[in-house]
């Protein structure tokens, strides 16, 4: 079937009384009672507190018109079908599980913006030319075990079944947890959607970030999930007595990682959207009398594109290489992760644009640098991602994470914008 | 009684076939053998091993021709006398403790060097003009009660009788050892020499460094054991996302923490007796995909003289504050120990410069940055320190510290020299 195009203003006008995000608050509230550590948030996959939030998810999709199943990974699928049986399929979700003393718009935003929105359709009769599943991903911070994605991963086809074989800290496999829920691991192929069948995919998420606070912006556009290049860095120089080895005899670790954090700093401020870490940093057995022989450090690199990112990781290697030469000491590095930068589609970003100034807000595009569901997709559909203000500095992954009501309905009002004009075929 | 002047030559010629040099090392070997741990010497406070240790220098002191006993601290106390009973006193000795898997020579050197020497002269029937006490210290290093010169203290009148409350990692108080061992707690303070009746005191050393060592020295001349102040760092900056703070948002507590290492090694590297390290140096609770938040760090800053480590500290310490400020984090900085530098006496230091051309080596002027036994005799009496070379780079505190015979050979040489033309009265 052909496109419609609704890119004139939307039919169906929202509510400007704020009552979207009020409810989005007021959800996210309620799902966040549900915990498995007594003080704050904790929801990791399938603990009791995690089922129960699938099932106020299933009962919440049902009541707003949409038909819900909990398939066998975990994910709460929720579809809101089109009038044609044949019609393709856009997708809107994001995750229900936390990390440890969590934030509770993490994840939960993207799933409840769009609820708020299928209940308005709902009630109001409104149907789409295309079937909306919104999907409350089972699994993305890879907290249980050690592995992130297992719901946004079986839903876009790249699920690995060694993934099975896995065990949490308390010796469980994968397996066996979803053999005890009543699952077939074997079924899990069968999740995967066929691509021909979708024509996108659209992830709302807590910016985790200070960008749109400092600038004072409800949303933003995200261009691309940042691609991400991890090392491990040792640098190995010549212990030594700290009062009797002069200055300018010492082959000292500690110096060459400090030479080394402050050039990921210097080169990874050189770009706009690269960003560079040292998060781990530590003498080894150090002690204070003693120069230090043995300091280990990590290196988290990521930009909003693969170019950007592997200049820089080739720059801070030269430069690393030219410090252990001139300090005397053997620096070893080890690349633990590459990730590629997944792109959003320039069109969504277009409709996300023209929405957000529909909604008299600037318009604001920045990279993620944080991973998301959406990444999953990559190849699959399009995908897009509209950013939230994340308050409180930009805190996340912690219960200091916050989200204004007044942000929330901003996003809604820009989602349902899109939605209303998204064409029902590519 | 008046001085006696043996500014000349002596007159007792020390053997010229490096004889002096071997047995020190033999009997360095001998002592390695008596450790507490299976393998690698390990000889702490009051151990079976150190209590071998104590019997054999007895025995071998006694050998030597000097009435020798074993204080109320375990320090072993040879007396070569005078013939004259109302003359003054000369102390030469070193420690006989080791750290944990330690050298052989490190304290040691500084015991048996005189002993060969009263060896020697016990043979020749040879008498000094002053009774000399040579003093195998119990403890220096500090491992049993986290104490240093529990030995030397007492002997120098410095003993804290509130270090007899201090307990071992099993829980024994310093009180309940000495009594195990027959000692009365009460008699320390009976160990104190009385100042008046003191002519020196003179430490022979391994270097435990590598100046002499790049310099192809055998032996060099302490000229102060250097002052320290130590401090705690602690910097707090905002910990956040690795992927999602853009550079110029962070307050990275590493990265202040990179400042302040290059900071003490700029400061550190202008003024020749000055050494500061940064020992301890580790990102808390460190993650590869956080900013860090929390990063801790020591200072130790020594120099031959307080003026020149103050200027340091305060020149470090002024930085830490510009750091902070420039990078919006809070540092706090704590210090923790503060000991004054001990200047050798110039009258000692020439006595040894003349003995070590003497010998036919150029002499060399070098600052202790490690503390020493001598420390305690400050104000008591003057004192002086001969370094010998530290092979191996100038490893100490290590298996790896090494001595040569012909090294020791020299500084048994110049101490003899030393010792023969020293006076009797100051």
């Amino acid at each position: 079937m052909s496109g419609v195009d609704r890119s004139d203003r939307p039919t169906s006008r929202p509510p400007t009384d704020g009552a979207f995000g009020s409810r989005i608050v007021a959800l996210a509230d309620r799902l966040a009672e549900l915990s498995e550590s007594r003080d704050g948030l904790t929801c990791t996959y399938f603990s009791p507190a995690h089922r129960a939030v699938a099932a106020n998810l299933r009962e919440w999709m049902q009541a707003a018109g949409m038909t819900a199943e909990i398939d066998a990974v975990g994910n709460v699928v929720g579809r809101y079908a089109a009038a044609d049986p044949d019609a393709k399929t856009l997708i809107v979700g994001s995750h229900y599980d936390t990390v440890l003393d969590a934030g509770k718009f993490d994840g939960r935003l993207g799933i409840l913006t769009p609820l708020v929105l299928v209940e308005h359709l709902g009630a109001t009769g409104r149907r789409l030319p295309y079937h909306l599943e919104l999907i409350a991903f089972s699994e993305e911070e890879g907290v249980r075990f050690a592995t992130p994605f297992i719901g946004s991963s079986a839903v876009a086809g790249r699920f690995d079944p060694a993934m099975l074989e896995r065990r949490d800290a308390g010796g469980a496999s994968l397996d066996d947890v979803l053999r005890a829920a009543g699952s077939d691991p074997a079924s899990i192929a069968t999740l995967a959607r066929r691509p021909q069948d979708l024509i996108g995919y659209l992830e709302v998420h807590i910016e985790q970030g200070p960008v749109l606070l400092e600038e004072d912006l409800p949303v933003g556009i995200v261009t691309s999930i940042a691609g991400i290049v991890r090392q491990l860095v040792t640098v190995r120089g010549v212990a030594g007595h700290a009062g009797t080895v002069p200055m300018a005899m010492r082959h000292d670790a500690a110096l060459a990682a400090a030479e080394i954090v402050l050039a990921v700093e210097r080169r990874c401020g050189a770009a706009p959207t690269l960003v560079g870490t040292v998060g781990r940093l530590a003498v080894r057995d150090g002690a204070i009398n003693v120069v230090p022989g043995l300091c280990e450090l990590s290196l988290d690199i990521r930009a909003g594109d693969d170019a950007t990112r592997d200049a820089a990781v080739a720059d801070i290697l030269a430069e690393i290489g030219r410090i252990a030469q001139r300090r005397g000491v053997a620096i070893d590095t080890k690349e633990i992760l590459r990730m590629r930068a997944v792109p959003c589609a320039p069109r969504i970003q277009a409709r996300l644009e023209d929405a957000i100034r529909r909604a008299g807000v600037r318009p604001r595009r920045l990279p993620s640098g944080a991973g998301h569901d959406a990444a999953m997709f990559d190849d699959r559909c399009e995908l897009g991602m509209l950013f939230v203000r994340c308050g409180n500095g930009g805190v996340s992954h912690s219960p200091r994470e916050t989200a204004a009501p007044e942000d929330a309905d901003v996003a809604a009002r820009v989602l349902l914008d899109v939605l209303l004009a998204f064409p029902a075929s590519p």
